[in-house]
């Protein structure tokens, strides 16, 4: 560490965000009103009717975002001090592009069942909670047993926020190679948190042929010490029943996706499909070097903000939160993730291109527009208060 | 509750604070330095050294405001959502008042062991925790719970920040009448969180002969069915062994002390001493009418704005935070108490009136003045970082 010189912690001393109010007390009069006697009677018409929590309390555009500190970007389990940071980096970004307030919470628990209570006893002041850098397969428990007990929106970033954006990025991507998604060969580099929500919506989406690969090598029939999300992923993907290495599996594949550190050889790709699509999202350093990406493959998308086509999930929640608070949805479907996703490639519209697959994380008009994609998705899909 | 003419419902519509950034993300250079990959190499070094944490994150200067809603201020066990305007009208004063970043959490349990364990768990990104309108005797244990499993200031707002105040009024108005702590006889009346400390307090500040009443009466070794916490103050208070109603303690008493809802008939005020002390502080009617306290007492002071006198723990809580945390405290101590109760007094000083006891809550001196103190009493006692 450098505290001297990196530019980095002088922008990060004493944090990046603060409380503030929204309403100013000048005189006794205001007191009395924003504090006792008057919050009193904001209290009593909460107790009798808990909605009410929604109009007269900050409940109604305020999340939780929570991490354990284990999956901290590529740094791995560095704990909750450590990852204080990254969810005010977070909460900073709901709120620059979504207008969301969000509130860091970093546990010293890594226990599944201790988490999830601790969030739903926390959670009666929240309208929604947003998971974060919390390592595999704990994570998929975490978010189906929060959703379980709470009636507000569960969303784990590194899942479905990632998801999201490779989604809209890959119907874009096709748009601008003349295919359809349900015709593509797609295959997932990553059986963790991002792999198994890419793949679920890749599924979700139309695609038929999706091949998953972990650093074993490509998930099949023939893998037979695989349990839990990873044997159900088995029996949903792989039509063709390819097995052994990622290079079996690109071989003639329209799509690679990668959402793991493990690096690819150019060889494999190499044996890709014409007009190739390739989304090399490992962060800091991408699967396959853009520029070796770039010999075989028509369009190319990273993680980094350096090459073009970032793979950026801040295209996501901020928009997606907005409009899950804003009709309080109860939780966030698959059909208001997909909802996202599309708003989110129609914003790149006839300007696709190579270099321009989604838009620019400071485009303002991103989060406005997704948000209104998610509520009319919700209130499509009944899970909409407003 | 009239929502349409109530003027409390609109000014707490959405309530009373927000989350704001600190720092501008202006292009992708600040993305680069407050996300990834910049936020990393912060993480990294807190990863190595968890201390920086007070210096690259907000935990330096936030605290967590809990309540379980069992105890909010008279209207009892109303629940979380009912809670949250109350908490977030506390972090409104804390921002306004001590510059201190306030996170308001409202807790779906009201079991002391799971109430003491979540905070326990959600605390890392916390540099103290408010706790705030909790039923007596839970919060006890959980203060002392939290406050051994934590290193960082545990306070009870209802105990701590009520009794600084009322130490600090007593103070003045001792030296108003001419007296001397040690020499007085005083009154409590309420053994909840607020009597328990305030009577603690008294005690620490050289009080010999305090007695406290219940709702049954006075506190004495008669009592035989008591238990915990009362029957540990019968231990430590009533030198003389009174017992028997409420009048009989007051009889020749010079300080009245009233933290409960109990009404006290006139006659038994007119048998306290010559230049009586009253503090009716029940909210928001108090034990003995103001007018009527008036006719035996040379001074009264009541919890209520519109009285002068108002004791009010917005005097405490502020400036006590803003100390302990500029410090970096671990605890906050009986001494920490003390001087920011001496600090109260000594700022209303030669000023001091009948009518003027404690300062203006509007005194924008008040805060740094208490934290001050607070400040360097933490460090005379050991107890700070800084």
């Amino acid at each position: 560490m450098d505290l001297e010189n990196d530019p980095a912690f002088p922008l990060h001393r004493r944090g990046k965000i603060e409380i503030r109010p929204t309403v100013r007390i000048r005189d006794g009069a205001g007191l009395a009103l924003a504090y006792t006697p008057g919050v009193a009677r904001v209290s009593e018409a909460i107790a009798q009717r808990k909605d009410l929590a929604y109009d007269y309390t900050w409940k109604s555009n305020t999340v939780l975002v929570v991490s354990d500190g284990t999956a901290v970007l590529g740094l791995g389990d560095i704990g909750p001090e450590a990852a204080l940071p990254v969810m005010e980096g977070k909460a900073l970004l709901f709120k620059e592009f979504g207008g969301v307030d969000a509130v860091p919470i970093c546990l010293d628990t890594t226990d599944t069942e201790e988490i999830i209570e601790t969030i739903v006893r926390i959670a009666p002041a929240f309208g929604g909670v947003n998971l974060e850098d919390i390592s595999a397969p704990r994570c998929f428990e975490i978010e189906d047993g929060l959703q379980e007990r709470l009636d507000i929106p569960i969303f784990h970033d590194d899942q479905h926020g990632t998801a999201i954006v490779v989604i809209a990025a890959l119907e874009s991507a096709a748009r601008l190679t003349g295919r359809e998604l349900n015709g593509l060969r797609v295959v997932v580099s990553g059986a963790g948190a991002a792999g198994v929500a890419v793949t679920n919506m890749l599924l979700a989406a139309g695609v038929k042929d999706v091949c998953v690969a972990d650093s074993q090598g490509l998930l099949c029939a023939d893998r037979q010490t695989l349990t839990g999300v990873k044997a159900d992923l088995v029996a949903r993907t792989n039509p063709r029943g390819v097995c052994g290495s990622i290079e079996a599996g690109l071989e003639g594949a329209d799509v690679f996706i990668g959402v793991s550190a493990g690096q690819v050889p150019e060889s494999a790709i190499a044996g890709m499909a014409d007009d190739a699509i390739i989304f090399a999202l490992a962060n800091p350093t991408p699967e396959v070097d853009p520029a070796v990406a770039g010999k075989y493959a028509a369009v190319v998308a990273t993680g980094r903000s350096d090459f073009p086509n970032q793979i950026n999930n801040v295209l996501a929640f901020p928009g997606v939160f907005r409009g899950a608070l804003d009709v309080r949805a109860t939780r966030i479907t698959t059909g208001m993730q997909m909802a996202a996703a599309d708003a989110l490639s129609e914003l790149v519209g006839d300007a696709v291109a190579a270099d321009y697959i989604v838009p620019s994380v400071f485009d303002r008009k991103v989060a406005p527009y997704v948000a209104d994609a998610v509520a009319a998705a919700a209130r499509q899909e009944g899970v909409a208060r407003l």
